[in-house]
């Protein structure tokens, strides 16, 4: 049951690891037969055709991008050509919001590996400022410090956004902060910092931690909570269903796109999510 | 190669899930022969003779009990009575550590489940105080904030014991906070509240999150560093070594102990650990 059927549509963003099965195009189609306004690429996705054919595909779908995933991995051999090429695909898509993901260290030393990671968002802003491209960290979850990302609350990604002009801002991703007992406060203080928020669930026993997630309603994160903090902090842009799932992949596209989309509705019924 | 026998001896201490497959007979008796002075057993193992038999068998034995895990689990029902029996166990086996694990939340609300947590604790303390015990609140790492524990940072630990004297601190477990970006400062507050420190390593990818630890040195923690840091606390006590392990857990446990005193031993050769 979709409760509020403009609001759904207004803030509902596909991102598009939710439907991992389907090519870009197949993604596209389904957002456009169903009204949906926003989809969020990941850029692997992008090979076949490149970013500029994609954006000629979205224009006549009428679907917009709320972000493109993912630069970062600073420190990486290539890192900085490639969060460069990461930039101006964002912006050949549309959209002013690339994701970053900051990690891993080289070593056992997560304050080398910070320390990378900010030189590295440095190097990459002049750039991004030159596209018009905002740099969103994505604070990801402690288990993943090790093999993905040093940056792991909210309150040191905002910490190193503060250094730098609102171009530099973070993604709210429940999945990866809802555990934290400090997220009503930096999402307080992360205010128009806020690029983008990502939504899913939390269950356990998980299986491989790298595609874990469930489906938004299934799990243990408040989520109607977290809405209402961004909303508190002013965020009124599209919230990107965003499920990492080994599970959901093995299931047909279709099924999965419209118990995402229902769910989501009910979320927002139930949250009263303002346009 | 144990490069620092004497202080290897004194400050390590064997916690007994790195050999689960042990009885704590068994255990003790391989702590003995090794002259290893400190062991750190759990509950569950207590139950064929109780505490008051297996403290004649520590006595006899040479061996002390550095904590005993453990109470918490506040508000899951009997907890209280199950608390104040766990208390009455650690002084009867000669401690005056307790480890908390406090968790989880009743259900979504994690706010809530925090709230019981600091609830118990306060219920708790007396009847504590009156044993000589003291309570050690142990953050486990944020991924296990769903199933087991609300308090999941050492800030957060610390904001809680703060509320009382020095009859509840906290456990710096290596595992649950290296990923924390503010452990240094954290560490350095807890100062004289560290009531127990554990080791153990990090491996991704990780089987069933509950029993993924890793053998000190074969995972991506920097345990130097963490001792460093507890060293510059002031900490002086014994150090467990708990390796929660479901593929220790299959190895003959005399090879999982002596490859525990082992590696325990070079790390304390190599950071020069202090008696």
């Amino acid at each position: 049951m979709i409760a509020n059927r403009a609001t759904t549509l207004a803030r509902f963003s596909l991102n598009q690891m939710t439907v991992d099965q389907w090519s870009l195009e197949e993604a596209v189609e389904a957002c456009r037969r169903a009204e949906v306004g926003w989809i969020a690429p990941w850029r692997h996705k992008l090979i076949d055709r490149g970013a500029r054919d994609y954006s000629r595909l979205l224009q006549a779908a009428g679907v917009r991008v709320s972000s493109l995933c993912r630069g970062g991995f600073f420190g990486a051999a290539g890192a900085d050509d490639d969060n460069r090429r990461a930039v101006a695909e964002a912006a050949e898509l549309g959209t002013d919001v690339l994701v970053l993901v900051c990690g891993p260290a080289p070593g056992r030393d997560l304050r080398e590996g910070r320390k990378i990671v900010a030189q590295g968002v440095e190097r990459l802003l002049p750039h991004a400022i030159e596209h018009g491209v905002r740099l969103a960290i994505e604070p990801l979850h402690p288990m993943m410090v090790a093999e993905r990302s040093v940056i792991v609350t909210l309150a040191q990604a905002l910490d190193l956004a503060e250094r730098f002009d609102e171009s530099v801002g973070v993604i709210v991703d429940a999945y990866h902060v809802f555990w934290d007992p400090d997220v009503e406060r930096q999402i307080a203080r992360a205010g128009s910092r806020i690029l983008g928020v990502h939504i899913s669930d939390w269950v356990t026993p998980m299986g491989d931690a790298t595609a874990a997630r469930a489906m938004i309603g299934d799990g243990s994160i408040d989520l109607r909570r977290l809405l209402e903090l961004v909303d508190r902090a002013g965020y009124r842009g599209p919230i990107e269903a965003e499920i990492i799932s080994s599970e959901l992949r093995s299931r047909p596209g279709r099924e999965v796109f419209q118990r995402t989309l229902e769910r989501f509705g009910e979320l927002a019924s139930d949250h009263r999510l303002p346009v």
